[in-house]
């Protein structure tokens, strides 16, 4: 894969002089005017026969028929497709802790022998076992090491992702992690969105004391998180074997009124911590496996985004969290890969999506929009994700005629081309 | 994908006159010395550090460390690879429908939407849409089409594939259908095996004089298939949906009477026809979700290996085949794709391997051994499947240093090298 040198913005001298029409495509899936909240029908999925954007700088400006755009504008430059081509907008990648060192295929092995995790632990292995090989490497490793994920997710239509720390576990290696991510960041195309999850499990030097350890993040971690300007979200994993209820909302609290926005991971094996989600406010409750009718019920009374993560339950080979009946529900709904060196080793977005989507029975547009306009929401960048007037022209076209195929294929059928704010980057 | 012109058999002119050495392998799974029945620990696998094999023509003469036949075989040509790889054999996908014309996208769209299947059939869908698409389709369009999914099977790994007919339904169209798979093996690197699946369903036709259509096939097809040589296998569904038990039995034991080998769909939906797989001494008894306690005991006394089909569940989103209770039970199994445009769309045999081995916990020996030495049991080609003297030098490398990375990213690692006969083809 090589990537042309493309920067992020193009305000200054890389600025286009001239409008350009992108077309025409046999489909132009919009993704726009769905309500964020809810189950969604086909029937609602905008769906523009041989479509076209017109792009002024990275932001499209109108949406419309190729032909209906070549007459208004015909002064616009014309960067003409040939058929078949099916446009959608860029993925969003809500969940994924794509920053790490080492490998757990030595665990994966084990637990797919049926070895217990606690077992596995005691071998070396489990989280601490990436904390251990995190904490060795330098920043410039784990950068190189994350524009390498990068580079597949990109060439697999994912133009924005979310990477969270959390295998540093002490103050300097989160911030180094939180740095290598920014780096990653400057370096490749794909938009990256930090989150700070150094409550990701207590550091073994603080066991038995994880209240100590939030103390020292709140107070040494998150200003220097602030000052850098490395992250603005923050997230905790709620779960026995981590952090309790009680010792996460003071910690959320207090990062909350510092000015961090919340993504929590919450019920993933013990139903109860999405309440906690959505009474603080969080912008994401993630993983929900074990949630029940009370959690979903809240999700959907909530402006707190529901995210699912099929990557974790295919790599662990558990259920899928109840992504049909939190749209029954109300609920918004999101579709992230968790992609992890543990419980989520594959990282293929749209194939898990898509198989999610069989198993639940969602809609093509439940599916799609949970990669990317419900997943613009989850990260609050509200610029992206649709393909509208006045968003970022994050788009991809698929190798169809028909935009069925796409999740038929179940991930087969990638994106054959994928522009980054009206770019041409694969 | 550019591929060499390459002859399946080079017995003639095309011979090698020299052994050569194929090496070093960081680690070659050989795949070998392993029963063909009940459960394995990975313990079990043979993993021969900087190995190497010996091939002369198309087979494998000798298998060892790489110096080691370096010195006993001096006047070998050597080919070099460089590290880091792991070398396994070929994989074999011993249930596949991958020769078919049309698309059932709009199908999936339906079910995944939540529309039931009557309704979905009643629309114009189903198999009986393959079906009729299928038919209008001209032979060298369904030896084109089916080459095309044959070079992405390769390139994935699989060296060998049974496809199966029975998108046809009259005499004249799955004789076409046979014709062209057939076609397809010999313009294509990939083995194909084909098997006979007229009685996939009763054709429209004959509704309601399904007995009528078997004695068709046994009479009219079968004869002219074993004239042209066309395929030795016979299949047939055996479902509410399909064809009884008690229809399938006597049109089985002629067809096998006629020396057809016998590899049946069967517990689907419902559970009981495997025990007339094992009582009719089928090769192998396919699909098995259903299976209960009795079936499996059944399965676990006969010789008939047990196909799981985890690509199926992943596209119908229902549970997996009982794998693990198979196992523990005695059975033989072999996991395979079922790659065909309704239930099964995606064809990724090493994703789906990995994913069935995640939920059910087999162990990385069981995994493998699925779709190598115990599939080529599946097929009756003994001749493959593993790595070690007398056998086929059918093989891949994949770009890593421990062969556990294979199933730990889940299909997202693909082999970077693939031989077919000893000759590199991707």
């Amino acid at each position: 894969m090589l990537f042309p040198t493309f920067s992020k913005s193009f305000s200054q001298e890389t600025s286009m002089t001239h409008s350009k029409i992108i077309g025409p495509f046999t489909e132009l899936l919009t993704m726009r005017n769905l309500p964020l909240k809810g189950a969604l029908g086909d029937t609602q999925l905008e769906v523009i026969k041989q479509g076209a954007l017109l792009i002024k700088n990275e932001i499209i400006t109108e949406v419309g028929p190729f032909d209906a755009l070549k007459s208004e504008f015909p002064q616009a430059d014309i960067e003409e497709l040939t058929a078949p081509n099916v446009a959608m907008p860029g993925f969003i990648d809500v969940h994924t802790h794509m920053c790490w060192a080492g490998s757990r295929a030595r665990d994966y092995t084990l637990r797919t022998s049926g070895t217990p995790y606690l077992e596995i632990a005691k071998a070396g292995g489990g989280i601490l076992d990436t904390v251990r090989q995190t904490r060795v490497a330098s920043q410039e490793t784990l950068t190189e090491l994350l524009v390498q994920k990068c580079m597949r997710h990109l060439n697999e239509g994912v133009t924005t992702c979310e990477v969270k720390s959390g295998y540093g576990l002490t103050v300097a290696d989160e911030l180094k992690m939180l740095r290598a991510i920014n780096g990653a960041n400057k370096q490749h195309n794909i938009d990256i969105v930090p989150t700070c999850l150094a409550a990701h499990m207590p550091p073994q030097e603080f066991q038995g004391h994880s209240a100590e350890y939030l103390e020292l993040i709140l107070h040494e971690l998150l200003p220097q998180i602030q000052k850098e300007n490395l992250a603005s979200r923050v997230d905790i994993f709620i779960e026995e074997s981590a952090f309790t209820e009680r010792e996460a909302e003071p910690y959320l609290r207090t990062a909350k009124a510092m000015g961090f926005s919340l993504a929590i991971h919450v019920d993933q094996f013990t139903a109860g911590s999405s309440l906690l989600a959505c009474k603080l406010g969080a912008v994401s409750a993630d993983h929900l496996e074990a949630s029940t009718g009370r959690e979903i019920e809240a999700l959907a009374k909530s402006e707190t985004i529901a995210v699912v993560l099929p990557g974790c339950s295919l790599g662990l080979g558990l259920n899928y969290a109840p992504a049909r009946k939190l749209l029954d529900g109300g609920a918004a709904l999101a579709i992230a890969t968790d992609w992890n060196p543990g419980s989520a080793p594959m990282g293929d977005l749209l194939m898990q999506a898509a198989v999610l989507g069989a198993a639940e029975k969602l809609s093509a547009t439940e599916t799609f929009a949970g990669i990317t306009t419900r997943a613009a929401a989850a990260l609050e960048r509200n610029d992206r994700g649709e393909l509208s007037a006045g968003k970022r022209a994050d788009f991809q076209v698929f190798p169809c005629d028909d935009y069925r195929e796409i999740l038929y294929n179940q991930g087969k059928l990638k994106a054959s081309k994928i522009w980054k704010c009206g770019i041409l980057v694969e």
